[in-house]
């Protein structure tokens, strides 16, 4: 009879992919249930019976892990950052230019498949968290105009993105799946700048 | 032993439930994989092994066979008709005014439900085919102009309202979720609005 050490392949700790695949499933849950502000990584290494500093050493920060979760090989904080640059009077305009190239890539297409089968199942809270939480607090707080308005127009905003990666992508329309990302751009853009800063009835 | 004849109820054909759910599978698969206009009765007769005069008897036309394939309770006609009563310059104020009470409705919840299904699954060719066939036959034809941009135009149009579906019914944005629909359509009317007669890169 083989022992369980001799069966282990050398150099690698057994069941390491096990493990990582327990926290993001833990991840995931709790993403899902209690949002990303009130997901701790601490809760998360609870969930699936490890160490803390095991989740941040296969994951990284918590917004690494929630991007793990979601099935994006890239810190959101990466596309965030730069448009925190943008002044927000080309943010309508500059929203498309950023995401439709991302979501466009190889790397996008995880991406939508994610997306695809989370608004179908019960963890459609990964993404409620990640439009409320994420992008409420990086857009919505520069376009609070009147105060209490930001996170309005932020929805609005993205239900017309979540309405192209789903048109673009899911349903496939034609010719809407292979119009140049500029011309999607100039189309949405002035649409989307009216969402974050035009005058609306509220 | 009891015989067959003496198990069914009287007054009910035996079977006739099984049938009506074999025509509307058939229907499903034929509309997802063909499209409506390349769809005909006959030939979803033919898939499910009945007469073709046995689909009109329990479905009516091949539109209400459609609306009865994606489980809505009415004929999408019913909607679709006073659209064409409206101006096209208030088409964008009205769609939305006209498809939230529907959608928000009891009727809504089966539709939204189907949806849902639909976009996660192998059937997704049903929300193509009603969004380029019949809301691009009933609408794209009245904003085609340039000549030729019509139906891009609605693509537009149905990116978001897509969005809006997916965001309010699905995600559940909130508060996005509860906003009046008088507030969504005073917000997104103008957009829609200039996705059907602006003046657009195309």
């Amino acid at each position: 009879m083989t022992s369980e050490a001799e069966r282990r392949r050398p150099g690698r700790p057994a069941g390491a992919s096990d493990t990582r695949e327990r926290i993001l499933t833990s991840a995931r849950g709790l993403f899902a249930q209690n949002g990303i502000d009130k997901t701790s990584i601490r809760a998360v290494a609870a969930a699936a019976g490890v160490d803390p500093a095991l989740v941040h050493h296969y994951y990284g920060t918590k917004e690494q892990l929630f991007a793990a979760a979601i099935h994006v090989p890239i810190d959101p904080m990466e596309i965030l950052r730069p448009l925190r640059d943008t002044p927000v009077e080309n943010l309508g305009y500059t929203l498309p230019c950023v995401l439709l190239p991302l979501w466009d890539s190889e790397i996008g297409k995880g991406f939508i498949a994610t997306i695809r089968s989370l608004l179908a199942g019960s963890e459609v809270g990964l993404l409620r968290s990640f439009l409320q939480e994420v992008i409420a607090v990086e857009v919505g707080a520069r376009v609070d105009n009147p105060p209490g308005s930001g996170l309005i127009r932020v929805q609005f905003v993205a239900s017309q993105l979540v309405g192209v990666v789903v048109a673009r992508y899911i349903i496939e329309l034609d010719p809407f799946k292979s119009l140049p990302v500029e011309q999607i751009a100039e189309t949405i853009g002035p649409n989307l700048q009216r969402y974050l800063t035009g005058d609306l009835p509220f």
